[in-house]
């Protein structure tokens, strides 16, 4: 049977990086260049950004999408402010509290949502719930997830109700991009539509997870802000030094459609994967993950056969995630449907 | 009818301060006295709490609840930590992101709970389900509210197993004890059951609310950290230069009886104000905080008549909150309970 | 001989409270008054402060000095921010890292300057030789105390040239006014004079070690930053419940005159002070503070004689300050002007 | 002539990616693998530094100098603590606040000393200077760097004698070596000469300028703070999550002897600079970097022969920084010696 390791499901981070990408950084491997973001591949990222989402904007390459995320809400929050979130957010359970550390305490609020979306009836009730005075913390921003932590893609009309509410109340709106191509590729939409067109004003532009070695961009369609974020980012060590090397991953994965490839293989191979669960898939298959009820023998038997992937939910739910990388084959993927199939009913 | 200051049902902040408070700054009014808390006043702090407490403790004084809650969970809590309090904590709806700021970013994980008191079960469940990781915030704190910001007073035996849970998983217990009094008042046990006794780390001692001009203090039942909180309190501006006055008005509250006979007095007139309020009382009245629905004509009703308190929950939702202070009259709550019962049927 | 209380000259924060104030404090305490600042007393500061300066203000009551300074830097200064003060300033030297706390890490740049003061010149030069790129802190404001740490009084025309510097550079000027009272008792000039007229947008003025309890209140000049401001105060912990009992302080020591019946007092002994010094004077005396060249021998005979004051400047290094404060007697002073007057030669 | 790229003296970190560093991320890419520091590669990180410094360590990668300090520092810093280093160190002047961020708001006390290094007899004298009180920032760490912003190397008894005046103080000592290799290559010393054995108990150790990509260490001798190291790196968005590509490089920098051959190479293109330079030299060259006076007329002939610089210290000071690259050929460093020979006298 395949080798251990193609049988990992744990995560699109685990993944390796794209051959065009390792390409990329060889052919930027020339000459000295200016360092701290003013080589010429960091200098053509506005452009590049703006020719990919069809209006003006302001993109700057981070190395993390834990730093995109949390200086792109610092940007819009003030350290009394309130972040609009689903409980779910990657920023309120992965981040080990980077969004208070970034802006200096703001405090999360979070919201339920089917599949990790906000929805503006939530939302609206929530800005209505919270009272503000000189007492509270004083709304600031929404962040939304793009695709979401449970594997949704939220539609643009989704994105434009949320986004109305949200500006309507005089917050911003922050979207957390980590699979913004899976997303993408699921809905064949422009990215426009799913950001500017929609209301968002920031975007974690996320390309590590889909074939990347290290390369966020935070993408700002409200160019009022970005002074203030650059000053953030070097005072939290994230301005790189040798800045094109980022930035020309960048480059290579919005120029050559790179993001679009890698994210529709591994949404396919996904789509698979939620064929083969069944009844016991979750969620509907929107990205690359697969959220799918195994119960804990059902695990069990999944692992001794060598799967890998991460537990989902309340401990011993007997829930499971399964992510796919750009990486993975067919072959790999139909092992785990195969094996899917031969569980026992849930 | 009475004058409309002496119908005021907001909040036990709005009262006067107490004759006693006033004589004792004036007696401690006389001669040169080392500042910073280097006078014989606050030397007798330590002292004094101990005895009431009947324990050794280490007790410092501070000019608002905020600041001593906030200071309090800055000392148990890291940055990257996590503080579970119930969703209708004072610290997290009223306190403008203190607790953030003061950690310095930690995160508030708010729990659900009959009268916005935490049991045991539900911490157990949220330590359990909180996943612990380099990626997530780490469980450092539990924070209530003695009595709850909806009027309850916790037992000795509820506290003592909900810090069991607590320290079983490594947390310090902080207690705000804003209306300390009014709950050990209503409880009649010793200060220390529901306290130190209980397993209860840090308090908030409040006295402002019942009595004072502004006096807290933070008193320390686990003394190994009180450097690192003086050195927070000084760089957070809240060590008073004159603490000598703030100091005597908590040794004239705790020595005197002051704290028992104010907050008797305003806990049996809330009481009074629950029997009058009938099938509209929220809650049983176990401090001097009363909660009644009262529909939003109801409250046109005795607003009109010139009464007044806050709204409370959601907007329209026909509740409201009646605080009595330590120098209303009977009087004035007789005219209050008199209009509650002219109210038509709720 | 006089009793050890009387013969200290540590500092005037060990002083006690005036009589008009503790007078005060009763006269308010009538009535039930909303909390947080909306109540009559604290309505009014904007108005007494604008008539104390002859302009529009805000003004807001805080508890402590370095409350006050720590927050007014916080709403000039990025986190990310420079602030240019003296190497003496109280900011500097004696707050615990306050500044950094407040504004969430900005960076203090200390400067040299004759009896702690800071002339545009040295200002000028420091802004010059201060890069401004991405990479360092970004000048946001100087702060200048008032009198200074070294007992100086700024005539008005050194702050405005001061402010001319800074405002051409886009930074905010801070007053420290701890003593505020003393320089303007010690200059005669309108109170506009050394802060508005010459360009001072916010400053810290100074009433407890004056005579008051507790009382310091921010007063901004430059209208425009109050609702951060309000936050900011807020989530800090020093909005005070019953605000009137801070306000009511203010208003009856600019109202009655009493600023300067106790500031010039004070000033008057001090000088006296300074008289008996002679060639040991180590700052022309401005405001109560003189600072004296005792030798280490000198301050033995002085100690044993019962007089406390503190060492100042580098250990062993003979010199000593000496503090006059508002209540201390004519009497008190000339017996440590006569034991001066009895020491060996210098 | 050589083409513009080539004259390039500005830094380091304008240079390219070693040829090595690229092979080793080419052969790192294969296979999914754990993410977040779990992978093979970076799990053998501690065992390649330990074997280089010869004692065991803790070592984790982040992608910058200015994490690396800050990262370091607010594991060794208080918020109200107070890090020693001189008024030129990196952290002071390059990291726009950084320190301020991470640590919460300690303070920097910045002291002098020639070629940018502290003496032990400095940093006595600021210990003694430095009041500790609960009003004064905290004396925690000292922060050194080597090489020297300045060029300068620190012999292994200058460290030594320097760690036993913090170490007896009570601080921490932390190495910026963001050239690192350049001063080991200088003093040909054991790595351990120049770190824990003198005393170091943190350092940054940088790759970046010297031929990686984006790649820097901190390493821990002091193995009892890395926990909460780790949790700070997390939460500042500094864990790569693919990070064996940063590890690898670590890896082929440390195991190859690339470190050396890089440093060893710029260092000895930088003495000949040195030499040219004459009398115009500032400082002794120990490192690559190269200070010199050329007055601003010589500087302007440099410039319009192509060559590239830093002016350095106050404007208008003729005085420039050369770096030497690791990937800068002889011929341009020649072209550049001819240059300096052919100005007019000094």
């Amino acid at each position: 049977m395949a080798d251990s390791l193609s049988l990992r499901f744990f995560s699109d981070n685990t993944a390796t990086v794209c051959p065009e990408i390792l390409r990329a950084l060889a052919e930027a491997n020339t000459g000295l260049a200016v360092a701290y973001g003013d080589d010429p591949w960091t200098r053509r990222l506005d452009g590049a950004f703006g020719e990919f989402f069809g209006t003006e904007v302001r993109a700057f390459p981070v190395a993390t999408g834990t730093a995109a995320n949390a200086l792109a809400l610092a940007t819009l929050t003030p350290p009394y402010g309130a972040v609009f979130a689903h409980h779910e957010a990657h920023i309120a359970c992965d981040e080990c509290a980077a969004p208070g550390f970034f802006t200096g305490g703001a405090q999360l609020v979070l919201l339920d949502g089917e599949q990790a979306k906000l929805s503006p009836a939530t939302l609206s009730r929530a800005l209505a719930e919270h009272p503000v005075s000189v007492h509270t913390v004083q709304p600031a921003a929404v962040s939304v997830s793009q695709a979401t932590e449970l594997g949704g893609a939220y539609r643009p009309a989704e994105l434009t109700a949320l986004c109305q509410v949200a500006h309507a109340h005089g917050l911003k709106v922050h979207m957390d991009g980590a699979r913004f191509a899976n997303a993408l590729a699921f809905l064949g939409c422009h990215p426009g539509d799913v950001t500017w067109r929609a209301g968002i004003d920031v975007l974690s532009f996320g390309a590590t997870k889909n074939g990347a070695l290290a390369a966020e961009a935070v993408v700002f369609f409200d160019r009022g802000l970005v002074r203030d974020f650059e000053l953030r980012r070097k005072r939290a060590g994230h301005l790189l030094s040798k800045s094109r090397y980022i930035s020309v991953q960048l480059l290579a994965y919005l120029e050559t459609g790179l993001w679009r490839r890698n994210a529709e293989h591994a949404n396919r191979l996904a789509r698979r994967l939620g064929e083969a669960a069944g009844t016991r898939l979750l969620h509907p298959v929107e990205a690359n993950e697969v959220f799918v009820r195994l119960g804990e023998p059902g695990k069990e038997v999944l692992r001794s056969a060598g799967f890998e992937f991460y537990d989902w939910g309340a401990p011993a739910a007997g829930l499971a995630r399964l992510v796919v990388s750009w990486d993975q084959s067919g072959q790999e993927v139909e092992a785990l449907c195969a094996s899917l199939g031969e569980l026992p009913g849930p």
